[in-house]
């Protein structure tokens, strides 16, 4: 699916599924199960292959526009969002971990075919390992939160392999004998990002599609992978937080009445609606800059490739990581105070903003990301590249 | 149905039926609709008298001990709690409003038949009205958050009577002719409160219906409706939040991991998660001890009857406001934080408290009641009686 | 000195002393060094025996009436507060680790005597030892932290003992050969506590005065100690804050003009000045309700001597500790909000309560109390006893 | 003085003003008075004429650049970087508010002989008034926050001149006969800003000295004068907490001792320490974020003069308002619970920062800010000009 060049205004693309995905959110947030309706949209727009380079068909996005992209969608629906980011982050883990004869043909393809990826790498995860008997290798066992992988195409997987303690990651199609994908997943919040549960029996991996040079974070530039994940995350939170907003807005100036004894004749001159909004706003737009400042680090760090150094790699992620806290303290909740007690009705779904941050900002400990960053405010020490910094 | 003297400990029968809405309160609150089960075993309680004087057949509770089976029901189902104590707001608006011999045998027959009263005064919808003919009274029009009105034995009810700019306010059977309640209650949270419109058409009133001597907020006595009103808030919002940490106890006990790098065994050692733990109690012990005050500044003042100067309503109205603004800033959303991830997943059924607070601590502006209580604390000023302070 | 009759009010006396020690509390925040004249009368009203059981000269009050006087104290002057406040637990401390035949004079000489005792018990300074000759022992070293040792009477000193862990505490007097205290005292808050250093050399011990059955911690009733401690903190820190709401509350009366555009016509009708007025009673009810709370649970727990049980001792540290939190939590960078530019002015000296709560609530780190309250809330554990719990 | 070209790297050069300025900073906070010494250093730098541009021998430094070094004075010196910030508000001021023929030699002159500029405008004091008498004007009347007036040579005044509402400005030197500038400022904080009176008695006014076309906020560019003003009081608001917690780095990992019972070797390591520093830097790259692209964004409006649209104004001042507000925000109070209660003696003088911050950003309400861009949010709208937003 070549994308025209039309096409290739990626926000403007975003904005018109987005606008599609909005008609239906509320339902599905109630619904729950695969987007497949929303999912073949995504494919049929090209953004599949929105951060895949030209030469390999794709369209060669930046990671800051991938991330806008991401953000445009978490306005109106953080289960898209999500697993459209995590595409990107599937097609990164291979070109980061795997050499150029493995994924460059897995990138081609992708952008060719329109493949979704879905995510079964979970390092907290160690019910699956890899097996290697002679030349042959399998994996088998489960895999919890993961994300996207009914309605994949492929997928990404982490496996031990004892007595080695790195991880064994491959690409693999998803309806390779043996891996069952469940659709297990019924949460509070992002309900349709369908990260559930995978089972692996004896599923037989080629040895093309391992992924151990450099492997994972084998090098400064595979460490990369961790900010990329952060990143998404950060994006996808800010852009619910900006969904929740305008939606408030929306609500105040439509629907708000003056309170009883407040002086004034509307809503939207109330002192304290006003105070609020000016709170809120403020929280968004240094949530706004310092999201957009990490994006362009890390669309630098990228473009360094192998010449990556610590030091850039690590003032990356510390970018990452202050707007991930930044996206964090989210307005999810306090939009009620500005909205009345009638924004409650089911029928306006308002709390989903809330149930799917809530959901998603326990990704991994915020307080743990704050104990990295006071380390380098105090001492001056880079983040360790791990699966989660 | 009289009271047996061991039902007389009511905070054993409240947590024995505590443990019973307990066990179904995630999937009901899944379903919405009313609980009709759970009012029944209610009403066989006796707890419907509660507040009723021993005189007329009742438990002769005083407001402190209401307040402290409201905040059990609350740990556990908060929209049970909320029809509860609203049962005996109602109790109470008949003694403040109306006169001897109109509220003796309505007490006296709610404590023989366990009459379960439903709420139709909303002072903010001007959509319902009184009408006299000659000696006819009639009321005609809707009315919207009648919180317990399905299942209800009788209502009280507001209604417009221009000229006059006072309301009247009535205490009639829910199955006169002309009452229709309509099961459209769909919130995001509160889902089983009931909280539906009722449409009134030509519905008559008899003389001794009208609640006009002293009338609403008549005297300085019957000026405490509102007090009582804004404290069953509180004590429904405290029990919630009690009953959000416990949960949240037993899930970090149970399922917590320690997380990848924090250096101790288990979560229950992590210095966060523990720090976090300590300020929630911080949080709701102050919630706690206000609370408790304000309960036996309430008790106090009804028991002064007639006698109830507007000073001393005026610190119990203060003592309210200020548990209510304490219990206001809950712990619903922050308890995650200690569970993880794993806590989202829907059969838990945990953000069930955040969604029932958000939606009930809307109920009247938190800051208005900030407003009110900075006046006292700058000036001295007392606040003024509304049927919102 | 026998109080007479009048003076065992102690409320009444403490209140006509603060109103003496707000006078010249600017100016003797500017001057620092040992407020004389204002310890002097202090002796002369007798409360330095306040504490002091009637039997033995003093006037019997529970720790409850204790904390009220350090409160009121502290609203004005929060050095004399503290001094004040130390004085009661030096002679607690003598009670606690003494034998009756050590403490029974002791406090029937200070209220007989009016002695000002001085704090030289600080476990963190390790540097001052007891040497033990034969059965003649002395004490050599330093100790930083003394407050109160200047224009003392008798002190408390506290040292080590190799090899024994357990600290050595002796109650001698001030003029004692070899104890030198030092006026070195300059801190950017609590200027008058006279916190500085003492130089021991050689200072002869008899065997009576080293409190050494039970000693420090040495049983159940002993470890109220550290409770003791915690608790007069706590009420320096909430009558400093109170004191500072009161000082807003003039200013903003008085001189604040409403701000251009504010549509209100003064600054005591201003929805923000109202706001965080708000804010701040609710946070000062707070502690108050658990600070006096606390102070109950310590007179109970005192009342009941050897007959403490680890767990009543450990409700108490809860109550304690709660208190202490709440109270750090405190109102006066925030009073500055609602007094406008001008009362920045020097002469008005309203810096001096951030300056004294910053350095006083330093004293042992909040986040500490927050873990172990934490601990409790989540696992029931009650606090170990140690001088800072 | 013609700077030199090393020296225009103005911020080089601010640094090694600051480094001599921090070297007496604590000495001259306990003093007070005007710092002329440190006044002559910078005059003798040539940083006078930094916004001067080259043409009229200046160094033409971008809004942004001013800022830079505003900033860097503030992290040691919060009263010499507000006295140079409004340095450049005064010459901004003659730019905005008069003609060319009346800056030009004005700006020139201050290049040519390094002229420093106090401030005498305060449109809320209204005390002085312009009087006409035929040709003949003079001033007259009194004038409070003249910050940098003791020392300065020349002086922007504001007077009233009924019936007109709009306001006078002049720009006269501050030798000039009539003219008494008081050493009256005594403040708790930014003590040697001389932000103390100034009277005026028949001061000639010469035509010339009248900045009357545009006069005050008179054109869309004019109105940038208020964003100057703001956007200098951020950039010492951030300086101030840079320097706090630059100071507080230095103080924790040199003096600061683990915490008993905190399970580790050191402050630096300690859980609690590390997360607080964490929270101060997410705060403070936020605030520089936003502080950053105010600079920009007012460097932009400046550079388009008279073609500067309303709608870009706005913008400008949004950005500005927002940054405000972020570094309103401070961390000068929470320093200490990461330094320790040895921090607070008075020799360290750290508590200047908070004395400082506490003072300086009370100079207008930041509750009308947020109010200001809560309507923003609100409703798009954006600031009315006035001499506060």
């Amino acid at each position: 699916m070549a994308p025209t060049s039309s096409q290739r205004d990626s926000l403007s693309v975003a904005r018109q599924l987005a606008a599609q995905f909005a008609s239906t959110a509320i339902e599905r947030d109630r619904r729950g199960g695969t987007p497949k309706h929303e999912r073949d949209l995504i494919r049929k727009s090209g953004l599949l292959a929105l951060s895949i380079p030209t030469e390999l068909g794709g369209w060669g996005a930046p990671w800051s526009e991938v991330m806008a992209v991401v953000r445009t969608f978490a306005r109106v629906d953080g289960s898209l969002a999500h697993v459209f980011g995590f595409q990107h982050l599937m097609l990164a883990t291979a070109r980061l971990f795997g050499q150029r004869e493995q994924w460059q043909p897995l990138l081609a393809q992708t952008a060719e075919r329109a493949w979704f990826w879905g995510n079964a790498l979970n390092p907290l995860d160690a019910r699956t390992s890899l097996r290697r008997e002679g030349s042959a290798l399998s994996i088998s066992g489960q895999k919890s939160f993961c994300s996207g992988s009914p309605d994949s195409d492929m997928l990404i997987v982490s496996a031990l392999r004892p007595p080695e303690t790195r991880l064994a990651i491959v690409a693999i199609p998803t309806s390779r004998a043996g891996i069952t994908v469940h659709a297990d997943w019924d949460n509070m919040g992002q309900r349709q990002t369908d990260s559930g549960s995978v089972t692996f029996e004896d599923v037989v991996i080629h040895p093309h599609e391992l992924l151990d040079v450099p492997g994972p974070l084998g090098s400064t530039f595979a460490s990369l992978r961790p900010c990329i994940a952060q990143l998404i995350l950060a994006n996808v939170y800010l852009g619910l937080a900006e969904g929740a907003l305008e939606q408030a807005k929306v609500y105040t100036l439509s629907s708000r009445r003056a309170w009883l004894g407040s002086g004034v004749a509307s809503a939207s001159e109330d002192p304290y609606v006003l105070h609020r909004y000016g709170d809120m706003w403020v929280g968004l737009e240094a949530a706004r800059a310092l999201t957009d400042r990490a994006g362009l680090s890390l669309s630098e760090a990228w473009a360094r490739g192998d010449e990556l150094t610590p030091e850039q790699r690590g003032n990356t992620a510390l970018a990452i990581a202050t707007a991930k806290v930044s996206t964090t303290r989210d307005v999810s909740s306090q939009v009620f105070d500005v909205m009345g007690a009638r924004a409650t009705t089911a029928g306006a779904g308002l709390d989903r903003f809330w149930r799917n941050l809530r959901t998603h900002t326990l990704h991994d400990p915020v307080d743990y990301k704050l104990r990295e960053l006071g380390r380098h405010a105090l001492s001056g020490e880079l983040p360790t590249p791990s699966f989660y910094s």
